[in-house]
């Protein structure tokens, strides 16, 4: 027996579950257990969802979005606004803004944010696209739904710059207590900025 | 748009992933882009290697191991002492030993501990089983490898009783001062074990 005791099969299995974010090798010697106990009710199901998804799912090209259908579903439903594009950083953003339900028009899924830590140019990301498509469809309005961090911020000016003269209307998220938030909980710059920002009620 | 933002297929397998022990769902969206992001790198395999372990691996009669063989790679191997048996409270305490390497007899994999809490009786692990082995195969000794919780040390006793009058020598693993550990961090239980426990040098 070697240092790896579960057999080839199985510690190939924990091998590749270890790569996924957050799970180290022993909670992916765990997972891989959880697994192997529940063959039918999981494992295989997982399996078939596992292959499913890498045979069918691909990026739009139109958005960046991902999806079984080209373009994804998103770009191609009739109802949506083809006047405002919501720009975003990446697919769970966009998950995120269609679970709130707001917004009706069409996103732009940048595939991350520029950082010079981590080497990220413009040229990394679909940003090209974007302008290009901004001056094709003309849209009303741009949303730049960047998260608040420091490398989304530089993004969303930079993509502000290229957008400068296509669209006239770019816009961002409002900064604010978040809903259901307590003030003792938040940081002095979103204060700052909610209390700039304050409404009449 | 539902409140499912990501196509049926992805949050299927979102779905899948967060039934995965310590992942909720919203590690579970992470994951799920992280493998959507490595298709060929990640995905294929991982749909690979499920979809082999569910159609390949199952529990070893003998032992109650998982491996692709029946009986499994530790019951068959031949160079193993079938003298010695070491029984163990779940697979992963059986791979601890022997990537710890110096344990060269038998398995047997309880399948759980006993645990009032958890409505878990004797009938419900392999405890009978473990009992016909010894007394088939007359082993030298037997192990008691559970964990020191309260229903693995329950267990224990438990076992032992069972094995009364059929194997001459059952012992369980020694407590003490973790190799590497620091006496500041250890509870007094360990400490005192220990210390009442110690070896001339």
């Amino acid at each position: 027996m070697s240092k790896h005791a579960a057999g080839p099969e199985i510690q190939r299995m924990i091998d590749l579950i270890a790569r996924l974010p957050g799970l180290g090798p022993r909670s992916a010697r765990r997972a891989a257990l959880f697994l192997l106990k529940r063959q039918e009710a999981l494992l295989r199901p997982l399996a078939e969802a596992f292959a499913d998804a890498a045979d069918r799912i691909e990026r739009c090209d139109q958005c960046g979005n991902l999806d079984t259908q080209q373009p994804c579903g998103i770009c191609r439903a009739g109802e949506r606004d083809d006047g405002v594009i919501c720009v975003v950083e990446d697919v769970p953003d966009l998950w995120a803004l269609e679970r709130a339900g707001v917004f009706r028009g069409r996103y732009h899924v940048l595939g991350g944010v520029m950082s010079a830590l981590d080497g990220v140019g413009p040229e990394d990301l679909t940003i090209g696209l974007l302008v290009e498509r901004v001056r094709d469809t003309a849209p009303r309005e741009v949303i730049l739904a960047l998260n608040a961090t420091v490398d989304g911020q530089t993004t969303a000016h930079y993509i502000a710059d290229q957008l400068e003269g296509t669209v006239s209307n770019v816009s961002r998220l409002a900064h604010g207590v978040p809903v259901g938030g307590e003030l003792d909980y938040l940081d002095e710059g979103t204060l700052a900025t909610a209390l700039r920002s304050r409404r009449g009620v």
